[in-house]
């Protein structure tokens, strides 16, 4: 008996980058990890999250409720109080010029296609069951959030990256890659594309509302000869994190809203640990979405959105945000002098508004990959950033750039981000960065 | 655009039976339902929730970790408990006849390969992820536990039904089902036999140990001519709800452990809004199952693992049991007199002694499915149970019964069981039943 019996689902699941950075990091002790996309430790709301659980399991009355099943969708009011918070965000967001509001759309409409996840990564999982068949086609940014690339890879699906700005992705090549695709009569394979809208992982850059709306649009153009509708996936896990600027309203503000499923989370304003994601969908792949959430698990766990639904209705969540905010700004700032200090000039890097992320590109010549003098250096160094490459789609239009890195700010103590960028620094000056 | 871009697997998801008989519930305030696999509200451990998440958030030192993410496989603590726990178990089940423990597996052994999940439910779904292509072939008990049919349902998977004894399947149909396949062929398709072995879900019968070790051999038999590892999927969700007769020892104590995949809960013993479950699983599955859960969620929610982790090493998981065993079995008992009382001779059902369900079975000529009259009879007056039919799987070989039912005694107060029995027989009496 030497044959596995393990699907090809299986077979193609590669092991995540996360899993074998974090083993890394536990077998280095002194390990300063700028990798890990953990959020700050110091800031998790223990107390808040200890009197808002007090309260509900003080009485049978909503203690039983949250330790019973609720329904596969979510909990309504928790529902309805996303939608509301979501609207206002994108209402508040919109500013006077033309790149503004298209559309409101009443709460009531989003929150009734509204699922609730375990975390906005299951949002992503269910949402790439839900349109893509094997061989199927997502275009994604370049670079993108490695562990939606692991999603892809295990459902044996194709990517096609599409290059990303400043200010989000580029719209000629986008319409570049969509008429090769065309020609090539590839379009019908084309489900949607995945765009990190707000502090992008990995680069940390924010989508303008105008390119939104102009990729919707774009894509649009494109469905008669796909034969079927093209999505959006807008992926905005790091929204809530905004520290400097203001909002941007999210594509559900456009006149495509229709094309729009929208990730949101929890996870990362509030508590990792409570894992409570959520997504907005069009009607047809919500009732999808919503059916192969019930065979996944019939719903999240009802404690911990009951836990969340507290913390909106009773306001600590809006009290505890800005306090949160303003700990990754501190802990940004600490982390861009030292940059400033250390890094040798040619390095390029931007200051970040929000996330947890800086996005640093080390000279044409320079590798920062796995395999790289540099990562291995770091390593023996005892710091930890995650290699660019790990980033990029597989797509056989370009060569996977390698000399960038993601260094986070996010999960290293403060106290910890000045000597990390210091190593970093150290181990590029001996690799040859000028 | 008149084409959708769902994928095979959206388009093959149905809506399930459980979200369908949901919203029959939800339409009438008066009905009793005796459908809901729901577990009882009043006994549901809401101080004891309450104490356990407080010490825990008491402190920064134990509540960070509980609200920052985890490892993907699960707590360490909570896995090294849960698989004590388990062997605890396996060894207390063993009877001095021949039906013992054929091996005793260190706990280490097993924690190493248990991966935590969001309910036993999502164990089942990647560990069929893991291992069945769209085609593949599961072998079901018939019946078996429908919610798991809507999983093979959406994913393409055939399925074979083996028929169902009082202890356990039938080894000889099993026999004749992989003969038949064998000689198809289509042994290279079957990927594994799925049990639900403790008071089954939807019969409340229970396997023997020494069915399951029959079993795994037969299993074992036909796996050269599969050219792969044919594996028990042991779902044990409701082992725990046992209030009568001793434990069984699951299959992991059988000499073929190797082939054996463990689906446990604590969902329903301790808290459904809860959801953590578990799995122990052969070394490779293990390793795919933890990539696609990593793809899933990354893991299941920390804080409800430690409150599960904070519930088992304080004991109060153990003192909690006998409480809800008892619950069950007085409203067991209670559901017994009524069908005693109320019920034609002419239908045939068992006393439980665990889990949440009674199966009856009416005369020959009776219907029970979702179009009969009966169904339709006892939604008019007010009483909702699970036809039988939707509880047997899609299998050429044989016309799905259609004349069972299942009633739970789980979810529905204690003051209604015998209400909602005595209706149920009205409308039993007036379809002819006798």
């Amino acid at each position: 008996m030497k044959r596995t019996a393990l699907s090809q689902l299986a077979r193609r699941t590669p092991e995540s980058a996360i899993s074998w950075l974090m083993k890394l990091t536990l077998e280095r002790p002194d390990l300063i990890s700028l990798a890990a996309g953990f959020t700050d430790n110091d800031s998790l709301p223990v107390n808040e999250t200890r009197e808002l659980l007090d309260d509900i399991l003080r009485s049978p009355r909503t203690g039983r409720p949250a330790l019973q099943y609720g329904a596969t969708n979510g909990d309504a009011a928790l529902r309805e109080m996303t939608a509301a918070h979501l609207v206002r965000g994108d209402v508040a967001g919109q500013t006077p010029s033309s790149d503004t509001v298209q559309q409101a759309l009443p709460p009531a409409d989003l929150s009734a296609r509204m699922l609730i996840t375990s975390g906005s990564q299951q949002l992503l999982y269910i949402t790439t069951e839900a349109l893509c068949d094997e061989g199927d086609i997502v275009l994604v940014e370049d670079p993108t959030y490695f562990v939606y690339l692991g999603i892809t890879q295990g459902r044996g699906l194709r990517t096609r990256g599409v290059r990303l700005l400043d200010d989000g992705i580029d719209l000629e090549h986008l319409e570049q890659v969509l008429d090769e695709l065309k020609q090539s009569g590839e379009l019908p394979r084309v489900k949607m594309l995945y765009l990190v809208t707000y502090f992008q992982n990995p680069t940390g850059r924010t989508t303008s509302f105008a390119k939104k709306a102009a990729a919707l649009a774009m894509l649009q153009k494109y469905e008669r000869a796909a034969g079927h509708p093209i999505y959006l996936l807008e992926d905005a896990a790091y929204r809530e994190l905004r520290f400097a600027g203001e909002d941007i309203p999210s594509a559900l503000a456009t006149a495509h809203a229709g094309r729009v499923i929208y990730a949101g989370t929890y996870s990362k304003p509030f508590a990792t640990g409570a894992r409570v994601g959520f997504g907005v969908l069009p009607q047809d792949v919500f009732t999808a979405a919503s059916r192969i959430k019930g065979n996944h698990d019939f719903g999240t766990a009802n404690l911990l959105q009951q836990l969340l639904s507290r913390a909106m209705s009773s306001g600590a969540y809006e009290k505890y945000l800005p306090v949160l905010r303003q700990r990754y700004a501190a802990k940004a700032a600490t982390m861009v002098r030292a940059i400033r200090e250390h890094f040798p000039t040619s390095v390029k890097w931007a200051e970040p508004g929000g996330g947890l992320y800086v996005w640093a590109e080390l000279p044409t010549r320079v590798k920062s990959g796995v395999k790289s003098s540099l990562f291995g250096n770091a390593l023996k160094s005892n710091v930890l950033y995650v290699p660019g490459e790990l980033c990029y789609c597989d797509d056989a239009a370009r060569r996977k750039p390698n000399r960038e890195m993601r260094i986070s700010f996010g999960g290293a103590r403060a106290t910890d981000i000045p000597e990390g960028i210091k190593r970093l620094a150290t181990v590029m000056r001996r690799c040859g960065v000028r």
